[in-house]
């Protein structure tokens, strides 16, 4: 879904490089409440008490060692149907235009998605977690433990 | 840097897959006072107070309209020296045995660090910040608001 003419009256398109300059390797899936996009919450805020599940690819199973330890984690993940050429967009819940890197929404040139999370329990290569807002089904990039003394900006 | 034999006693690594399963844009450079990693900081905190800049790409210029008006924000880049098949990791300050996911190493599988800086300043496409800790002409990947009711985990 990148490019394509959906876009709104106010929002604006960039001409994206013709080739990528990394690769990403989708390493475990979400599983969430939300089926279709109509159904998410907007934010992890929306997103209130529902518990998700992540299911890790067995390969990486052992870089689990130690993170259970943690009562909040950061999850990346991959909002790959959002399109990604958008400059300008005007979100449908305010309808002012903004610039991509001023808003939070999936559509921007790599639609990486970072949310912090309440860590309920690991069994296996599964983790069940509290505060993810995303699509059933959304590929997982990487789990980091959450540092109040480097992620929080009054540190 | 992928693969090679330099990992440390204890270490172990995983098989990645033949193939990456999407692609990143590197959509501006990121200018620090640190050239090689010996002189990096390990973290944001020991970084102090030095002041760092970000070279958007031109085509992205106008994805920055309402950014200014943010004290603080969220930092993707993409820490390109790292290799990427590490589970287990021995970091070389705690001398401990532990998961990948339970560090902030930039080993791992999608070596994407996210960072909460101070936004100094914005003039064209270039933005001035503090917090950064990461190596001199590291590709960036995003930039985010920080929203403390989101971002902050006792939301």
């Amino acid at each position: 879904m990148e490019g394509g003419d959906d876009i709104r009256p106010g929002e604006t398109r960039t001409e994206l490089p013709p080739d990528f300059d990394a690769g990403l390797y989708f390493i475990g899936t979400i599983r969430t409440p939300w089926r279709n996009r109509a159904d998410c919450p907007k934010n992890p805020r929306e997103a209130g008490d529902a518990v998700s599940t992540i299911e890790l690819d067995p390969r990486y199973a052992n870089a689990l060692a130690g993170l259970e330890a943690y009562r909040h984690i950061l999850v990346l993940y991959f909002m790959d149907r959002a399109r990604r050429d958008l400059v300008i967009q005007v979100p449908r819940h305010s309808g002012v235009a903004q610039g991509t890197f001023a808003l939070r929404s999936p559509a921007r040139p790599n639609p990486i998605a970072v949310s912090v999370v309440e860590l309920l329990g690991v069994e296996g290569t599964v983790l069940t977690v509290r505060g993810l807002d995303c699509l059933d089904g959304t590929p997982l990039l990487d789990l980091k433990p959450y540092r109040p003394a480097v992620d929080s900006p009054d540190r």
